[in-house]
């Protein structure tokens, strides 16, 4: 079987300007990266600023198991479907990030016929916008540290430094270090580590600017540290928001690249889905809906992080009113949920299918509750029966939904022709009604307790008086009605990753509370969170290279 | 008087489509990134490999001091004169880091009427090379300790890995650090530190990789450290060498830029001029002369580090065979050689100029070691007296030298015509007869020496018996033949920052030697070598930002 990068490579990718033009983009408004890449004009955002705005239809997945779900390729295969069924539709998805090619993880550009291209680009480098974040992240780190070798002028508490550095690479290495020793012209001694660039709240800030002044004014927002009598220091007390804000400048363009079918996609920034948002740019979202009659987004992780993110911090906070949203599932994800290990997956259990499709009714439920029509998209394995399938779509159809099989790994935009007709139809119903989980006004402890017992079916929150104290204090400081961000393991709906399916009545203890004040965002942290995975014991990094014709071989 | 970046955002840009025309490059070699910079296909350098080469000039300089020379302007502006003067000439320059542009030094990419452009680009991100660098040298730290974690089978000495991390950033806190630290899941502690990009190995391998191959199997060379009993561990062991120039592979195409006045420029690697032989990649200055009848090329530093690097290093290792050197110096650069302090440069000073003179006298006489004729390029400053000018030319006179008065920062190509036409004409006569300073089969310490005596006028050179006895293990591993990298201070011949002029009978003392085995010299260190620099009371970040139409502000 080909592998991704060997189908991607066989395809003939159009020039972007072509693709563009599909787009109904100016040319004028291409800032060209090579042949198949390019980033848009700020003028074509001043430009289409008051356009009509599309529909918006939101890729979601049940909850994460090691079979794989397939949200990219549904994401992209609908966008191609959509195209070809004659609807203008702009695909908007994060970019990759750099450390995960290295690992176990690989890209993140889809796979068979359903991928953006070119995909070695994109997984790679693109067109730097990670690197900027990662230097603007460590901009402001150097800031700090230098602040504190001239004197500290602020009194900054070098223990209460919160603000930590940021690189595109799964190095565990880098989680917890004294740096700054060597002597007093050395630097300030004292405990720091590295984030992965997407876990940076830099990369939040990124994907929820609306424009350069916001960006500006939401990088100077954030807090990096407490004075010994608890006062936040921010980036603009540091004077590094200007600086960092010329860093990104180039980078918040919205990227532009084309799927394997020639649909227009927008690849802009990629958040973590725990301790950020998961989804890319509202720069590429709003534009995409400025250019095209449907954008079909995705958000990270399961739909209880993933879409709750995207429906209660992207949408209220860019005024974007989703339409649809789309469920995808698996037969095999589903057994596994339903209690198969992953390498007994072969053989037909339709018991082990019914068990584990409570996952599927949940997070399909869960999308209603924010005024959204649901369809599922079921991604079609060889190994998947018709009596598999039956039980999928009976479950379906016992609570009013519809499931569509989709082969477009293997078929591109045909194979989710039947998919992307369902979808036209529920958007030209337009029986979308979408609202927030909460109101602003609500405690930050209310909305964690809401999204808790709505989303996840949780029994209880167990905050401790030091966190419930440190969300009071969150308040006190006018951060009260910022949403919150739930950091918890994406594989169950509680934070106990083995209870997978749709456990009930479980307990969510929130371990700590942090504020994302650039971002606009508390982040309640559930368990423990991974901010810098590490690599494996034979790392993908080992089977990279060159070819003899000097072409990137070994990704996946 | 108008700011550089100012004079640089007045200028009207080419279409990088045009500067390539004018240079004879197809269009279909062009890779854009944006519309005023483009990468350069590989396939070119192919179809370029076997054209009959021009003519190479490098431009260098007295020992720097706090007054300024004007090196990279004079290269710009010369090659401005010569391209107005008819003689089809290629430009080819270093890539700023970006650490400094935040720190006191700035930008790098020219003043005044001498620029390339587009300046806020090639100072920040650019097309993206560093940070592809930074992100190579920093997976082979991640497989490292990934190596040591999964059980280290290659027994790798953890207290003996010399593989540093990088960043692109002025950053003193990363100098030293511990880390790996937080328990057994964590990592594994060690002592390590972050050096900035330029200082990285991988910068000096990229600067001199002939092509993709080479590169990799640079790459490979490169040793991170020792087992306990002494055995060298290389990338290639780690198995990180493909992977790394898989990041590195689309940097390698060399960057196409303009100057101000519209000639194509070459902006390709940055090595540091100390630790490392401090001009652009080779694959930039072969490719511009396979393009040009002249390259006209800058080295690091003074003639001392830069230009003997150049010719004793990058000249050998690429097959290079430089034509001409041109030595920058100002009237007030030699006042503060002949002891002037900088607060004291503007009333006439006759008496000091003939004292500082000398440096720059050595400067041209070591050129003329390496074969080469000479030219004095003295750049223009409103204070500069006849007098003064005359005390320059007359000490040139003496040694059968000729200065030309230059004024390109102010007046662009016909201020540096002059010194166009007495470099058109040297090149005409092609009296050039370049050889190395030594041969290849020299003992390490030998070559080490040759430098100190030829170039340095030293009496001595202080190895200790640990730096003697670890040369010879170099010698025993293969590398006697490689060339020495002396890393010493910029601002004197010798080893003492504070001896200008031309000091004679001085010591060089070697503090210690490591092996570049990847890049494929010999460091040879001596005194404080600063592999990170820190920033300054009030860095220049601080005044960057966006302005009021979202452009970028403050960059000098």
């Amino acid at each position: 079987m080909a592998t991704d990068l060997e189908i991607a490579r066989a395809a003939t990718l159009l020039p972007i300007g072509a693709i563009a033009e599909r787009a109904g983009i100016p040319e004028a408004a291409l800032i060209p990266f090579g042949r198949h890449k390019a980033k848009l004009d700020f003028s074509l955002l001043r430009t289409q600023a008051d356009k009509p705005r599309g529909k918006l239809v939101l890729v979601t997945g049940i909850s994460p198991t090691a079979a794989g779900e397939g949200k990219t390729t549904t994401t992209i295969g609908l966008g191609d479907a959509l195209n070809a069924l004659g609807t203008r539709t702009m695909i908007c998805l994060r970019e990759p990030s750099l450390g995960p090619c290295f690992g176990v993880k690989g890209g993140a550009t889809g796979g068979g016929r359903a991928q953006v291209a070119p995909m070695e680009d994109i997984n790679l480098h693109f067109t730097g916008d990670f690197h900027a974040i990662t230097a603007a992240n460590n901009l402001l780190s150097a800031m700090i540290d230098n602040h504190l070798y001239w004197g500290n002028a602020l009194g900054i508490d070098p223990r209460r430094v919160t603000w930590r550095r940021a690189m595109d690479m799964n190095d565990r290495n880098l989680r917890n270090m004294v740096l700054g020793l060597g002597g007093a012209s050395q630097g300030v001694p004292r405990e720091d580590g590295f984030d992965i660039t997407v876990a940076s709240e830099v990369m939040a800030i990124f994907c929820l600017a609306r424009d350069l002044a916001d960006l500006q004014a939401r990088l100077g927002r954030i807090i990096i540290g407490q004075t010994r009598d608890g006062t936040s220091i921010t980036a603009r007390d540091i004077k590094a928001d200007g600086a960092m804000a010329a860093l990104l400048r180039d980078a918040l363009q919205p990227n532009l690249v084309q799927t394997l079918e020639g649909s227009p996609a927008l690849v802009h920034g990629g958040p973590f889905a725990n301790i950020a948002h998961g989804c890319n740019s509202v720069m590429a979202t709003t534009l995409g809906l400025s250019l095209a009659d449907v954008v079909v987004t995705e958000a990270g992780f399961g739909a209880d992080l993933g879409a709750e993110k995207f429906l209660d911090i992207k949408c209220p906070s860019a005024g974007l009113s989703p339409d649809l949203a789309v469920v995808v599932a698996t037969v095999r994800a589903l057994k596994m949920h339903g209690g198969v290990a992953k390498s007994a997956l072969g053989p037909e259990d339709v018991a082990a299918v019914e068990r584990g499709v409570v996952n599927l009714v949940r997070h399909v439920e869960n999308m209603r509750k924010f005024g959204l029509p649901v369809v599922v998209a079921l991604n079609k394995f060889t190994t998947d029966t018709d009596a598999e399938i039956a039980a999928v779509r009976h479950a379906m159809a016992r609570i009013g939904a519809e499931a569509f099989l989709c082969t477009h790994w293997g078929e591109g935009a045909a194979g989710a022709a039947e998919l992307g007709r369902a979808v036209q139809a529920l958007l030209a119903e337009g029986h979308a009604k979408y609202r927030s989980l909460y109101e602003p006004a609500l405690p930050l402890a209310e909305k964690l307790r809401t999204i808790a017992r709505e989303i996840y079916h949780a029994a209880e929150v167990q905050i401790p008086p030091a966190v419930a104290a440190r969300l009071k204090r969150f308040e006190e400081m006018g951060f009260g009605h910022v949403p919150v961000c739930v950091a918890k393991t994406q594989y169950s709906f509680s934070a106990d990753a083995t209870r997978m399916g749709a456990p009930e009545g479980h307990v969510l203890p929130v371990r700590e509370v942090r504020l994302s004040a650039g971002a606009g965002f508390v982040v309640a942290v559930c368990g423990d969170i991974m901010t810098m995975p590490g690599l494996p014991r034979h790392p993908a990094a080992e089977g990279i290279g060159l070819d003899a014709d000097g072409r990137i071989d070994g990704l996946f």
